[in-house]
Parts: structure tokens; C-alpha cells; sequence
């Protein structure tokens, strides 16, 4: 491991300009890790932000096949790396060797560089539609250089140099600056050496993939707003988010930012009688997998007030009680969530378990359930759907059918949302009253499962209104939809068709699906 | 005309609760309008609000059939009230009777109201995806309440009660809250009595469509960032639109702005030896059509510096000095004219022609050309690309490939980009050097005609980078592009399928265009 501060800048490994360094802290322990890394000054993310307009300038009319190769040559590189990336998250971020980061996230993260080399390769996402009469076409194409600001949460699956951000940018053939979290800087230089390997095996330009991993405030907000910068990805914190977004939209600069989610969950009373048990088990493990640290994770559950209920939520909090305590993701992580659980518990939720720091490690909190009723719930709805980022969870009792809609009314945009009903229809007329104003706030909606799981199919929305993501028509996971956040719409009006990119051209030997006449089709036009 | 003044809020004409009032001014006297329309105070503006969300509680469900049988049955109202609305807008705007605002600006309208309601009735704006192995499916669907600003170079064709936004939200299956431009008050009333005629006779709800004629600055930015609006599309001044931008910004609101474009046109060398006098004529006459008073309108010719040029710009000054000069929409027109001729002069540029006030009405302008040489434009870029909305326009004679790359590489965003070239080939390397940094700042890049005409194909793109709009990956003209604005991607993840919107489900008896596992198709999910 490199004590060195270096940056990744323009295809090689510099020493930074920068004086100012940090280290990593495992999470288990609260000892600093060994790597040392720079905050770059601004002179150093302004030369990024021009070697990456370099690199765009080259690679902008390049067909997809050639991010396709350096997408899988990196994917191959990564799962050669495996042991030494996950012992390098596993320290940076406590999070479990085993089945997480080598079962799972890897294999996820490898899986989405894969899926995003097979979008670019063939090219469906470009949407092409061509109106043959007017001779006017259009189609979606790369916006430029990419910033993806990683979380903490998923150092490899959602890191801003090898998570789906950076997948997708790619496949639309947009250079990345990658701001890597900066509580896994290590990993991420693990895989910015990879990239840089890929990058050189397949021929792309110095520019194409960089690393930051930390500046300032300030700086930040300079580099989302900068002229030659396309877009920006941002999963992570609210305050930041807003920040950003805030310096991004004023220049009109597309930023699409993930900032928080509480996942309400509905469980009718003919789900409850028909599966109580295996619905106490589902809805612990989902709230506590990965400590609670999961954007969807299901920190809201609604019931309605019964004793089946009452003795459900007694049930629930044994579980909780009773299962093992996670290593929290950092001493941040800690300390806003001691602070969420603060604000929870003095809008007028009562404790059944936990509201304390744990000593299972460094940073670690107890298991925590809190409960409600739905009229305390109504009489300080923002506070109590604070997002409590970790393994704490708020049930709310709720008392009736008007009290239920104007809970659902009160809630801000969320990533997902679910209802589990009865297999029997007992439970049909009540999902029918609930359904509107839950689908209304949730990117997801679920029934008859928890949310946790984020399949990457085309279908998925990994999304959703204000505030889980600035825009709710535009997903994060899933492709090649995830990509058209990284395009803009050209139109070509009366070009001479040699002239045209080869998705508009009158023969299609890629077989690209193209809107032709209103007529999707994998053809020629005039065929 | 009634000189009462009245607001048209969920349903019914009412006597505003404001106190402070407006009139039209006919530009060409000005002199003031009978009509007397109110600035509704907030209380009118949230009652408003309140009644457009009932609406679409109501109305969410509903199959696009129902939508475009009300688009269907207002176009047919506004061509039985054409003679009227005709002679209202001529009055308040001074646009031409004829040909511009009876047989271009309202077959236009209700051709784009019509083709809405092909699309809504149609549904494959809805974009269905269908992942049949994973049992994940999304579809787009409304957000809510749509606020539209119209602006006041189009008192139909983007009316903010009758124009393409109108119609593109409606087709979503949004209630809209039209905000009419101010300048031509009455224009938007006579929309507003057809459209709420229509919503009637095709049982639309009553906070369906409302309009609001005016309201405090501070207003607009709590209406455009209110919880229970959806959507947010605008066309206008620059400032305003940044203003509501911010606001909705704030709150993750979709607001999709058009905001500035001067529509830079380049002439190459060869097209210019080619057909000289054509291509004077066609300029002149696209950059004075309307008095120049179009987002699209080419206010920025480049053309390499040479004698053939330099006399080809004597022959536009000739042209713009004989033209007949037209009437500005408003005084306030004029004044922002006026103010930016003396940006643009006080910059370097000189003024061929005009440059002062004309006597042909109470707002008129002299036609203006203004030229400068490339390096002039390089020493203020900024002030250079200044939008004259009006019949100005300026010509940069460019001295070699290098200056014009700077320069465009120095260019905002733009709705449109157009290049001429020779027919012969001999201008294709020249073309292929400006064709990258133009087809980056531009929604619809245009190859030998002028970008004044904007075709309502699905194919158009009216939208680009920043000014021009807010996203480049949006086009406010064109059906069925135009409608993703005003929708939400919805997720459906394990949703029973008799709960499924009808889009989702397997069968699909509207033959709506789905991609099922990544193949388009009308059928039936397993057919």
C-alpha cells in the first residue's frame, strides 16, 4: 500500500499539489489505516476537468464498442483483484467479508460493468427516432465529461470509479472524475489502478478515467458547475447533495443527486394474520442487513392499530433486541444517526429497544426500534421521517382509514414503497385506498416483498421524488435506462445523411431499435 | 369584452379577490386594451393549486382516451372562435393578422392540441418496460399539477392555456394552472372560456384547467415550488425563468425552462459561391420573419472573413435597411431591445443599419445588423452572444480555423445550430472541423435551411444546453418527446398483475408499443 499521496490525473499517477492529507479509519477498530491521501487543490481538479474535455473531444464520436471492451477488459480486472479489493473494503468500511462484499457487491459491481459494456455495445439507449417525412431525426448523445460522487455505503457497487455512476457514464461515452468517498479511499485507488490498466489496455485517452478524493467545499461546487463538465452523479448525504445541486442548477449543468429514503412499508391486517412470523423475519433481516446503511432501506413501517399488531411490533422488538449488532460504516455514520435517532425520539416516538451506541466495535449502535401512533406521527410528520441512516426503524400504529391518508399525504419522496396483503383478497379494498398516495411519492413500488433488494433489470427504477432524487423520471440502477441521465437530445434537421451519427443513417446493420415513423423496428428505414 | 375582472378557479369564472389590476396595451398605438384582469393574490393562486390536485386525484386513472377526447373537443371550440381569437391577439400582440396568426400560429395550435390527443389516446409516450423474469416493470406517469408560463412571442401556438406545453401536459393527464403572459391577457381568456367549455362538455373535473393572469413575483416562486405541483414548464425572459428555476430547484421540482438562444448560423465558403443571392434572401427573411421576435430566430451568422463575405454582408445590410419593419410585441419588448443593441454596440460590434427606434408604430425598432470580426467577438464573448429578441441580428466575419473554433467553443447552448454548405463537397472538410463544437452547444442542428421553422415531429428536438433550456435531454415540441416532461418514472416490483396500470399488464389490447426483455413490440407479454 502507497503512503504516497498521488492522484490520478491525465493517464498517470502524480504526486499531488495538494498539503493537506487524510487516512482512512477502520470502523471496527477507530485506528487510522495506512494510505495517506491528498485533498487536491482547485489547480489540480481544473487540470482533471481539462484532461477529461481532452479525452471527450476524442472519444465523442467513437462507437460503442470500444467503452463496451474497456468496460469488460475492467470488469476482468476487477474480479483477478477481488481478494485484495474486498480485504481493503472490509477495512476501510467494517462491512462483512462474507457473504457481502465478496458474494455480493463484487459480483454485482462486475455484473453492472458488464451489463453497461453490452447497452453500449449495442446501442438501443441511443433511442433514435427518425421521421421520414419531415427528414428531421434525433437521438441521445454522451453530455461530456461525468463527475460521480460515490457514497459511503457501497464501496464497490455504487463506488464513484467502478459503481453504476461510472458504468453508465461510460456506456454513454462520457469521460468520469470519480470523487471517491472519502471513507474508502483505498479501494478506491484500487480501482483506479485497475481502470488505468484497463484504460491503457484498450486504447483509451489519458483523460478518460480520473480519481479525486477529497477538496473543498468550495471547489466542489466549482467543479459540478464548470463549463466543460457534463453531468454529475451524487449519491450520499443530504446537505451535501443540496449544495451541490444548488451550484449545478444555477448554470443548468443536469446533476442527478440520491439523498434520502425512508422506504415506507404498509402491512395490511389480512397479510398480518395470514404470516406473522415469516413478516417478523423479513422485515428484521431487511432493516437490519448492512447495519441498516442502505438507501432503500425499510425504516418506516405502517400498521394499522390492533392487537395483532400491537403484539407483532412486541415480536419485532425481541428480534431486534436479540440480533447481532452491526459495525456502523464510519463515526460519522454514528454520530448523524445518534442524531436522527435524537430528533425521532423527541418528535414523540418511544424506544421498545436500543437508542444507545453499542459496544460491539468502535462505531457501533444498538439495534433500535421505535414506536408511534399515527396521531403523534401526524403532529410532527417531517421530524419522524427522518431518515435514520443505520439499523433503526420507526413503527407506526396508525388508528384508522382518514388518519392512514393523511400519513401517506405527509410523505416526502421516497425510493420505494410497499404493501404486503393478503394472499386471500381480504386485504384488496384497503390496498386500493392506500395505493394512490403511496405510488404517488415512491420511485418502487412493492408488494408482498421488502425493498432492500435493487434487482439491475431495465425495468427498475432506482429512483424516485424529491428528496430521494432530484428528478423522478430518471433512474440510477438499470439498464440501459440509467444511462439517458449522462445525454443530451440531438436533432438533426435536413442533415445529408453522411453527415449523420450511424443510428440515424438509412441502414442500420447494428440492428438498433429506432423509432421509425412511430413504428419501433430493428431495420433499415424504408424497409 | 368583459371589464370585470375575473379568474377562472375550479370550474367557474370568479370575481378575483385582488385588488390591484392590469390592462393589455395594443403595441402599435399604445394604447390600452378594455379588459381589465386581475393580479390574484396568493390565497387565489393556493386555491388554485388546491383545486387542480383534487382534479387529478380524480383523474389519475383515467385511460388516455379521456384526455384526448377533451383535446380533441377544445381544438374544435378554438377553430368555431377563431375570427375572435385572431382579432384579440392582433390587438394585444400586433402580430399580422394574416398570414402569421390565422393561417400559421392557430392551424399550428390546434394541430398540436390534435396531435396530443393522438398520442394520449395512443399511449406509447408512457414508455412501458416489462423485465418478465424478474417481474419488474415501469412505465411514466403523471406528476401532478402542471404550472405553465406561457410566453409573449406566441400568443396561441404556446399559450400557456392552449399551447404545446398545455397540450403536452394534458396528454400526460395533468390538470394545468396556466399562467397567461401579461401581455396578452385577453388572448388567454378566450382560451380559458373554450377550454373550460370543452372540460365541461368532456367531463373533465373542475380544477382540470385554471388560469391565473397575474401574481406577485414572490408568488410565482411559492406556486412553482409547491408540494402538490408536479411540474413546472416555462417560456420568457431570462431573469424571470432563473428566478422560478431556483424556487423549484430548491424542492426537486421538475421545471423545465426555455430561456435564451441566439442560433448561431455558419456559411461556408463554398455554399456561399454557390447560391449567394438565395442565401441572402433566406437570411434576411428568417431573422426579420416576426420581427425577429423567435426563440429560434438565427440573431448569429459566422462566416470566414473574404471579399465574397464581406460583400455578401453589404447585400443583408442593404436588405435589412429596404425591409419593412414590424411591430414589437410590447413597449417592454422595445426596452429590452434597445438594451441589448447597446450591449452588443458598446462590446465592439458596428452597426450596419438601424441601431435606433423606427416610427412605423408605437414599438418599433429599425432592422439591425451589427458585424464584428472574429477577434472583436473573442475580446467579449459574453456580451457578443447577447439575445437581441428582435430584428437584430449580428455578423461575426471570422479570419481563420482557429478563431472560429475558439469562438465556437465559446458559444452557450443554443435551441438550434445551422451550417450551409456547398452542394459540390468542397466545403465538407471545413464542415467536419465546426461540425463537433456546434452539434455540443445545440439541441437540432440544421445542414441548409434556416432554423425558424420548428416542424411539431416526434423527432424535434426544441431544447438544448443551457440557456436555451434547463436540460438538454428535453424538447418542448414534438409528440410524444415533449410529454416525458411532465411524468415520473413509475416501478412496479412484484405488483400483482390486476393491480398493474393497464400498460403493465400481460395483455395488450391497445397495442401500445412496450419493450418486453428489451424487444419492442405491440403484443402481449409471452406472445
Amino acid at each position: 500500500m502507497s503512503s504516497q499521496p498521488l492522484v490520478l490525473l491525465n493517464g498517470e499517477w502524480r504526486a499531488s499539489a495538494g498539503s493537506t492529507t487524510f487516512q482512512a479509519v477502520n470502523p471496527r477498530t477507530g485506528e487510522s489505516l495506512p494510505g495517506v491521501y491528498p485533498l487536491s487543490p482547485w489547480s489540480e481538479v481544473q487540470a482533471m476537468i481539462q484532461a477529461a474535455a481532452q479525452a471527450f473531444e476524442l472519444v465523442r464520436a467513437w462507437p460503442g464498442s470500444r467503452f463496451a471492451a474497456f468496460l469488460e477488459d475492467y470488469a476482468t480486472r476487477i474480479e483477478a483483484a477481488a481478494p485484495e479489493l474486498v480485504a481493503m473494503a472490509h477495512a476501510e468500511t467494517g462491512l462483512p467479508v462474507e457473504p457481502r462484499l465478496s458474494k455480493a457487491e463484487l459480483p454485482r459491481t462486475t455484473n453492472q460493468l458488464r451489463q453497461a459494456a453490452r447497452a453500449a455495445r449495442e446501442g438501443s439507449w441511443l433511442r433514435p427516432v427518425i421521421d421520414t417525412a419531415a427528414n428531421i431525426r434525433s437521438v441521445h448523445a454522451p453530455l461530456g465529461p461525468v463527475v460521480v460522487f460515490g457514497p459511503n455505503n457501497f464501496p464497490f457497487a455504487f463506488n464513484g470509479m467502478a459503481g453504476g455512476d461510472f458504468a453508465a457514464a461510460v456506456a454513454a461515452g462520457c469521460p468520469v472524475i470519480a470523487k471517491g468517498h472519502s471513507s474508502h479511499p483505498g479501494t478506491t485507488r484500487l480501482f483506479a489502478e485497475l481502470a488505468l490498466a484497463a484504460s491503457v489496455a484498450t486504447g483509451m485517452p489519458p483523460g478518460f478515467v480520473q480519481v479525486v478524493y477529497r477538496l473543498d467545499h468550495a471547489d466542489g461546487e466549482k467543479l459540478v458547475s464548470h463549463p466543460l463538465v457534463g453531468a454529475i452523479g451524487y449519491t450520499g448525504a443530504r446537505e451535501t447533495g443540496l449544495v451541490l445541486k444548488a451550484a449545478a442548477d444555477r448554470v443548468g449543468k443536469p446533476i442527478y443527486v440520491e439523498l434520502s429514503s425512508i422506504n415506507p412499508v404498509v402491512i395490511l391486517p389480512g397479510a398480518l394474520a395470514e404470516r406473522r412470523v415469516a413478516l417478523a423475519d423479513e422485515y428484521v433481516s431487511s432493516v437490519l442487513m448492512g447495519t441498516g446503511q442502505f438507501c432503500t432501506n425499510p425504516g418506516l413501517l405502517l400498521m394499522y392499530a390492533s392487537d395483532a399488531s400491537r403484539t407483532f411490533v412486541t415480536t419485532l422488538a425481541e428480534k431486534f433486541a436479540a440480533a447481532p449488532v452491526g459495525t456502523l460504516l464510519s463515526a460519522g455514520v454514528l454520530r448523524h444517526l445518534e442524531s436522527s435517532v435524537a430528533t425521532i425520539q423527541s418528535a414523540g416516538a418511544r424506544p421498545l429497544c436500543g437508542g444507545t451506541r453499542a459496544s460491539g466495535s468502535a462505531t457501533s449502535h444498538a439495534n433500535t426500534l421505535f414506536l408511534a401512533d399515527g396521531k403523534t406521527f401526524l403532529t410532527r410528520p417531517q421530524e419522524l421521517q427522518t431518515e435514520a441512516f443505520g439499523n433503526v426503524a420507526l413503527v407506526v400504529l396508525v388508528e384508522d382509514d382518514e388518519t392512514m391518508a393523511r400519513i401517506l399525504a405527509s410523505l416526502e419522496g421516497n425510493l420505494t414503497g410497499t404493501i404486503y396483503s393478503a394472499a386471500d383478497g381480504s386485504d384488496d379494498d384497503a390496498y386500493g385506498r392506500i395505493e394512490p398516495a403511496l405510488r404517488q411519492c415512491v420511485g418502487r413500488l412493492l408488494n408482498d416483498k421488502m425493498p432492500t433488494g435493487v434487482a439491475v433489470s431495465p425495468a427498475m427504477n432506482h429512483g424516485g421524488p424529491f428528496p430521494a432524487t432530484g428528478h423522478p423520471g430518471f433512474t440510477a440502477v438499470g439498464l440501459p435506462a440509467a444511462i439517458l441521465r449522462f445525454t443530451k437530445l440531438d436533432c438533426y434537421d435536413a442533415v445529408r445523411e453522411n453527415r449523420l451519427p450511424p443510428a440515424l443513417r438509412n441502414e442500420n446493420p447494428g440492428g438498433v431499435w429506432r423509432s421509425i415513423d412511430g413504428v419501433w423496428t430493428t431495420g433499415n428505414v424504408g424497409a
